[in-house]
């Protein structure tokens, strides 16, 4: 997606040990006009995929999953985040574990959002190990759902989610493909 | 708003205590044609006002933050909130109180994406005991711009956030407002 590329060469920072920072168009400051064409781009990708409800996680999934729900024309759920849950009884629950920030999270959605039989895109703004993915993909699974396909905005390709992802039989399309970060500087994939 | 009216009616659920669960289309699963047209009203509501970026907070804020942000052409910037900070040299931060969680949390904005001299709408989901909106506000005005309007989308109006908002001398624009949740029942201002 050229107009993504663009954002991410022009206004991403690269930080130590791999981190891009992306907060003026997509995790804290928001294009609104980029999120649009985001949720387009997924719609072109998975137009055919009978989706019936998208998933994402808080909060920077937020804007693109919207936006993507607006245009396939179906509900956004997004997980919740937390750090440990005493009542458990009507949500599904995973634990996902953040590599950058070295914690466990346990991610929720209500079993009254997910019908056996369901069609499911999970969109969500970085890949990098898959943690966050896996989670939504297992609570997916776990409702009697399927998950059509995992729609990410920012994949860093040098890490290992993508090709894990596909290992276990999903269907992952990524916006943009980071190949490397070395040097502070941003290498797309094809484009090394 | 109409459209949201028949909402909050027909799945809005009253929890004991003043609590509206509105979780099927708001606050975690999001219905995103409500969001867009939530975007719409509120850009006919502040479309005179010169607003340069809309202000809101995560998780719930985002989507009809950005849809308001997609009809007003300007970005979105959302607050995030953290239990403590260590490193706040290039944040703003204010703290706010959840009567609803009983915790106080910090809420921080990047200093960079607030300039002085820029008007901010502020859009938040509810507005109960106006916390959060007091917030977002003071650090527009820690930046030296202006709180040019506070969008909210479901007013509990039994609860003083708009009278001391007002008061304050901010303007409120509610989408819908809630007179009482009394019974269980949902009763809208103007129609008790």
């Amino acid at each position: 997606m050229e107009l993504l590329k663009q954002k991410v060469k022009n206004e991403g920072i690269v930080l130590a040990k791999g981190v891009l920072k992306v907060d003026s168009f997509l995790n804290h400051q928001m294009d609104p006009f980029l999120m649009r064409e985001i949720g387009r781009e997924f719609k072109s990708l998975f137009a055919g995929d009978k989706i019936t409800k998208v998933l994402t996680i808080e909060s920077s999934g937020i804007a693109p999953g919207i936006m993507t729900a607006l245009e396939l024309e179906v509900p956004l759920i997004f997980a919740r985040k937390q750090k440990s849950l005493t009542l458990t009884e009507d949500i599904y629950v995973e634990k996902v574990y953040s590599f950058t920030k070295r914690e466990t999270n346990e991610i929720t959605v209500s079993k009254k959002f997910i019908e056996p039989g369901e069609r499911v895109l999970i969109v969500d703004d970085f890949l990098a190990n898959g943690e966050a993915a896996f989670g939504l993909a297992r609570i997916v699974e776990q409702a009697g759902a399927t998950v059509a396909g995992i729609g990410i905005v920012i994949e860093k390709s040098f890490q290992p989610g993508r090709e894990l992802l596909l290992k276990a039989g999903y269907r992952v399309e990524s916006l943009v493909r980071i190949a490397s970060l070395e040097d502070e500087k941003v290498a797309f994939v094809g484009e090394e």
